[in-house]
């Protein structure tokens, strides 16, 4: 037992592989940057998952019920995953585990699960600045984090954003295209935490970016299981007398 | 053109075939007693769909394009409701259209779709005495309702009732045995508003009490969409010029 | 009996008659010509009332009670507005009262009274462009709005805004120097409705924009009074017998 | 340093020296024994203050400083309270300070303060039984608490409770007399947390009970300060080029 939090960075690995452009800034795949900028901390254990890893894209009822909190990238292949992956790992957050997803992760299928809406958005990709500001500074994924930090080149996600109301809405984020967006929000499921942010476009390195290293893990730590524990549906017996009888 | 709310009472129907004791209540099926409730106002233009009508459940694209607010009550047979349905259903609360869920409907295909939960809930039917509280007396919902009002018989549903934190919680029930429930509580999800309120088991004739006939008939209007269009993800032009430019 | 919402528009009123800059945008005041923009939608009674009219600031007790929606814009003189005027209207809003709080009343006794918190944020006057995104289509403030509009000369409010976690974020704004704002925001206290919107400077004619006076007369139909009731604190007997007796 | 968190227990203390019943039960007073609850935990430490204490309450500028979540329980005297030490109070929850408020102490000036409306409720006096029903079980707050537990005698507190809708409703109460109360409420204001808690009447040992006193303890972690920080409104630079100019 380390007393660290035990964190699965599932990552869709096709773009790494197949476009030349992504592999010259994430040569060994998105998830182990993200994982090493989790590591550096000192507080997680990190594995790694991917969509073509094994049959189950390396997401095991094992692997679930090992992992405290699930980091979500993907974005080409969402219709890939299948749909018994998602009602497993749907299953873990809402008994507790927590969920990280990340930029066009909002697509997938766990996302659009866990919230029940489309999470569609306005999108444009021409390498503007996104500067992020934190809205909520006193929540614990905003904790060292500056009034307002930027990313020199994004691809940009404008509102409408189609969430539920979020639980916080910790950071709001301004293009220089001239949108704006809910860029950093939270929701809480079952017994789970989850935490949708928006930066992380795989043609730019922003998963190197020391601020967004700072949002992930803080929200690793925020989103770690409070508790953990089945949901049932059960038939009980009164606690008082019943002196009410029917006709 | 009435002007009237057009509502779609959407019931199982099967318990009122199979079980003499819920037939003696609800003789011609409680979407019938449910939507006579509406009727009585003046406000709504009625129809009714069940699970056997016809292979699209009484749900085809054309029915919900014509619906304003659906109402749901089910029981027996949620998973025979086909996913197709629940997919179209949903796509149709997105873009506007109020959903009412109804009692043992918390365990639907269409609830649980939409707020990405279980919606389990603790249970027992022994005919007890319920008493509504009116937790919101300026809500909609509650428009003309004493602050508080009861039901002689009815099954007990408990906490936890697992849901996302509701919008709003309009009522909150008070069991002879012993348990509390968040008996009345709003959601909103898209453009769509939902409204789940737990009275309504079939061996007790509840859908003719005049203080439930009016609040599904003021949730009814409470649902009724305020805007009803598509939801997209479009690519756009920026609205700024781009000054930053990518190495 | 019109049948209209009765619309008490409050100005402080002292700018338009202290600096001559803006007397001439608003030569009458600005409650004037937001009273304009409602008149002219034929839904709405309008009276004036400002902090110099009486020694009760045109807030009578009998006022009040004829009010249904109450529209506040100070700057200067908050500080002049007696605590007791502040109280009288506080309980009104407690009781149905709608309020609508534009711009620099952010930073009224009223809307500190009714939020408990500072209502403090960033500030800069360079006539600077500003893009209003909605945020919520479906919400009835943002009826018949488009999905974002502009304002050419605007005073920049930046976040963090120090207010509760709002009911609605209904829109958020862009601005050309790089800071965003929650510039349209809902709350519920008591039974009544609030609306703070943050456009509105006195050097500029922003209470001539077509979308501005959509908004605020959006605003006005939504925080109109659903129950108006006084809010008591009574002992109650017991609705079931008390078995459980003190040793 | 002891890396313990600071709390002052703040006691009206007038009931346990006028009041020969209130003695019995709390002999040196009820903050003592709220006291000893959070001190047997160890992750305390606790200092009192008290209304008469000094002219300040005890709560010097130096006192709150220095605290790092402030308990309040008040009843007969709230009136007392001085409305420059509500300020100050109110100041230092902005800027991150936690609040726990007790069972009376819903009409206390600071609450009231905190949430703008008015805090009424219903009430009664009959020594009945109260069962707690934990809604929100993953909420730090319920942190190792039973599904429902059981208060034998008690003053009820029935809705509806005139507060703003709270961040999350942990626990509703079930009275024997047949009301419903949301019993345990969290909000949050500027920086600061703030934990509304029922059961506490001045005449039962309520505060010596295990479930209530595991409540208060977590209830005192969770709203420990995550930033401490002035709120200003500061006149800030532009961040990017103005390049729209007035006429």
């Amino acid at each position: 037992m380390s007393g660290k939090i035990r964190v699965t960075v599932w990552n869709e690995f096709r773009h790494e592989i197949r476009n030349e452009r992504v592999k010259a800034v994430y040569p060994d795949g998105m998830h182990t940057v993200i994982g090493e900028g989790l590591l550096e901390t000192g507080d997680f254990e990190v594995k790694y998952a991917w969509l073509d890893k094994d049959p189950e894209h390396g997401l095991s009822e094992e692997v679930l019920q090992n992992t405290d909190v699930l980091v979500w990238w993907g974005h080409m292949a969402h219709a890939d995953v299948k749909d018994e992956i998602v009602d497993r790992v749907q299953k873990h957050i809402l008994q507790g585990m927590g969920l990280i997803v990340l930029h066009s992760g909002h697509f997938s299928k766990i996302f659009r699960r866990m919230l029940g809406t489309t999470c569609s958005l306005k999108w444009r990709e021409v390498a503007e600045k996104e500067r992020i500001w934190t809205v909520e500074p006193a929540h614990p994924i905003a904790q060292g984090l500056p009034e307002h930090f930027e990313l020199p080149h994004t691809e940009m996600y404008g509102e409408r954003f189609d969430i539920p109301t979020p639980k916080d809405v910790v950071f709001i984020t301004w293009y220089e295209g001239g949108e704006v967006f809910r860029s950093g929000v939270t929701f809480e499921r079952g017994y789970g935490r989850i935490f949708y942010f928006a930066p992380g476009h795989e043609t730019f390195p922003i998963f190197r970016d020391a601020n967004i290293r700072r949002v992930i893990a803080n929200a690793a730590r925020w989103a770690a299981p409070r508790i953990r524990r089945e949901i049932t549906c059960p038939s009980v017996p009164a606690l008082e007398d019943i002196r009410t009888k029917p006709e």
